[in-house]
């Protein structure tokens, strides 16, 4: 390692002395994003908001295959709207930022910031729905949203955040509790197929649930400390907005009957799961498929004849079929640029100098696991392919192979303790069902219920906690 | 004119009666977007939203072409912000909304919702710039705004929008210069070649330009009824943010240099001038390149054996190359269906009945000029194409020709009076430069500049208000 890169490499903190800084750092260095001066809320920068629209745009396809349509709902919601619905206003009331002012006017009712649009998309809802021949109604909104975090992380925790909130109505019971789990295979798939991170599925207990809803359904993965991270949430409402906000349509019997709905949400968050789930020493990893730049071309002693020239050549081949980004800057050395891109997480580099012109060939080098691969240039686009598909899966692999490591099952609580104490991971246990072993496990362990998930293991008939009869499954975790 | 038809078409205000109601007549009932319990703001139904996605799709794209990257600032502004640059918030005070309470607490400093994020995004720019060699910032993003206006209007002026605003600082004047120049001819692109309405590019007065910059530039296109709309504007800043915002940078010489700065911003306000400048008594017209449905098949006769299935194949085929909506609601009839889809402005309507199928033939009609075409089923898609296109440049030529029809000129107040009340459409006129005339020619007809257009036509050499040397030709018009 020469002194350049060994320099970039100490301007972040190690990831196995202080992850939550090593964290931050990786959000700085990587020009993700930054702090502004309004506290608590972050602006993402180009090469964050690249991933975020990729993202995006993966969504946004296969919401858009199983029948969603995308609307546009006010950020600003009348506080009676919000009160309408009682769990609901005690879940967000504490964290809602109030405009009471316009110009130089005070107004007469106090307007929230949307913290989720449940409330104003229900009294729409409300007007449109005549008929059962209306239904169903599968909407779904980009947008902002904002919640008065006490303690702010960028992506992870942040006031404003920007999300997709999904929100459907329906004729039967049955058919939104479909669309509730269809929707979350969506997020699933999102994690897994384009960010190269496995989930546990499930389903929350009642102490987890969404404000307002009857049944909440989730995502969680393992990040690289152990920890867990909600990556998505899919909820199961049946009537409990539809009869305040008055949802009603006729049957097919003729007679009036309350809507049945659901909505879910996934965020900028996954974002800070890319960074937690992939990164290392070296700065943010990311997988080809969301990477904003999936190969950087660096030619090698670029005042030699032709070089440069040829590296163009290169990547405008490349650029048909891949992200590419051409790294001719006069002002930086190859080792710099090398660390720069690491930094940024480019899952492949193409070193090209004039040796390797000379012979027909260049070196892709990996950013996963550093591997360098010598490749002659006439196949240079098949084996790009090939190289980022496997650092895809590998990725993939890597990170179920840790949570596979990560994850015990506990009997009892000294159990259940020594091993979080000792990995910071996943505990699986059986659960009697009450919420009072669910805080005594808090208490004692740092962890909450993550999910119980929909693949159910038998780890006996006895709770870890009180020891009474106990038939579900649960997996617990430490959380961001 | 069946008697189905003439119901349909009731339901909505005369054009020509009542301008303004005609115009909210079809946002309701295009199922474009509706009122909300947020006074002032609102809902962008599935339809409204698939216009707008249409709009972004196009104009990102073109953004990106340019070199253009998207971010995301935050929404709230720190009042101290807002009030750094004195031009700018003067023009934007009495419209801003104001945060001053999270939870259950008064915050100590109140923040403003973002009517517009010059001043936010310029204390991170300050943050970010160092040397020459950053240069430029090319960043845009697409977000909700606020301005607490007193008179809406479904998409022309509702409290809340949602936008672009491109943000740029350059090493020199000239290049910010030219960079405002061709963000507006995206503007002209956009709405000419995909909204198929024509405008008139030029500058604005200093009456006339946006709060904080030394010149604005603007597309102005011309409605219905002979009013004109902005469409997009692009403005030069020169120092005026970078200096109080501090965003200087070592320039190639390794002095100290401020920044020169842009911006410019095209909102939902276009989806306005889509309904104003095309639509018609039947409802909203929709030119096909920005027509979320460019094709809806309506089978005739549906009972009788095989119409169905063809009409599928027919729909299935044309899927391929446009967007297309099969009709084969069994509870509607086919002159329902044409209403409805009328009203929905869809370019393009196909039926096919047991005798078309019998003859291998299917009827196009055009939504534009009624038109009904005949055409063989083997070349449908050909023809469909053809037809597209066509309907695409004569709504863009009977665009042109009203605003040609229109546009008067006028050498002296009486004649500008006389023309803007007969005919409310553009008036051309020699202009002397003072704010006074500006202010009197409105007094007077209700007029305001327009801009200074980029081709001059020499009318003479006096103003048209106070008869004094004038080297400025301006376009005139009343406004939305």
């Amino acid at each position: 390692m020469s002194k350049n890169q060994n320099d970039f490499v100490k301007e972040i903190t190690n990831i196995d002395d202080d992850f939550a800084r090593w964290y931050t750092d990786i959000v700085i260095k990587a020009e993700l994003a930054d702090y502004t001066d309004t506290k608590g809320c972050i602006a993402i920068r180009p090469y964050g908001y690249a991933i975020w629209e990729n993202i995006q745009e993966y969504t946004d396809k296969k919401f858009k295959e199983t029948g969603i349509q995308n609307t546009y709902f006010p950020v600003l919601i009348p506080e009676n709207l919000l009160n309408k619905e009682k769990d609901h206003i005690e879940g967000f009331a504490p964290e809602v930022a109030w405009v009471t002012q316009a110009g130089e006017n005070n107004l007469e009712e106090r307007l929230c910031i949307r913290p989720t649009s449940e409330t104003i998309i229900s009294t729409l809802y409300s007007k449109w729905l005549t008929s059962w021949k209306d239904l169903p109604f599968l909407y779904n909104q980009w947008c902002n949203v904002l919640r008065w975090e006490k303690e702010t992380k960028p992506f992870l925790r942040s006031r404003e955040f920007l999300w997709q909130e999904g929100h459907t109505i329906h004729e039967t019971a049955e058919e939104a509790k479909e669309r509730t789990l269809q929707m979350l295979e969506v997020y699933a798939d999102v994690s897994e197929k384009l960010l190269a991170i496995p989930v546990i599925k499930g389903k929350k207990t009642e102490t987890e649930k969404f404000a307002g809803a009857d049944e909440t359904y989730t995502i969680e993965s393992m990040m690289h400390d152990g920890k867990a991270l909600q990556a998505g949430t899919s909820h199961y409402f049946g009537q409990n907005f539809s009869k305040p906000f008055d949802i009603k349509f006729q049957n097919r019997e003729g007679k009036t009957e309350y809507a049945y709905q659901t909505s879910f949400g996934s965020s900028t968050r996954l974002i800070g799961s890319l960074i937690m789930a992939h990164g290392d020493n070296r700065g943010l990893k990311l997988p080809p498929r969301v990477a904003p730049i999936q190969v950087v071309v660096v030619p090698i002693a670029m005042h030699k004849e032709g070089v440069k020239e040829k590296a163009e050549e290169l990547a405008n081949n490349l650029k048909e079929k891949f992200r590419v980004q051409l790294d001719d800057r006069d002002q930086y050395s190859p080792g710099y640029k090398f660390n720069h891109w690491e930094m940024k997480g480019v899952p492949l580099r193409i070193e090209l100098g004039p040796r390797d012109i000379e012979n027909g060939k260049c070196i892709l080098a990996r950013r996963d696991n550093q591997e360098k691969i010598e490749v002659e240039l006439c196949e240079v686009t098949t084996k790009v392919n090939e190289v980022l598909e496997k650092i895809q899966e590998s990725m993939f692999n890597a990170c179920l192979e840790r949570m596979n490591e990560k994850t015990t099952i506990a009997h009892n609580m000294d159990e259940f303790k020594s091993s979080m104490d000792e990995n910071q991971g996943f505990v699986k246990s059986m659960w009697c069902g009450s919420a009072e072993c669910e805080e005594k496990i808090r208490e004692i362990t740092g962890a909450k219920s993550r999910c119980m998930p929909f693949e159910q293991e038998n780890l006996g008939d006895t709770c870890v906690c009180c020891g009474k009869h106990a038939n579900k499954m649960v997996v617990w975790g430490r959380q961001y």
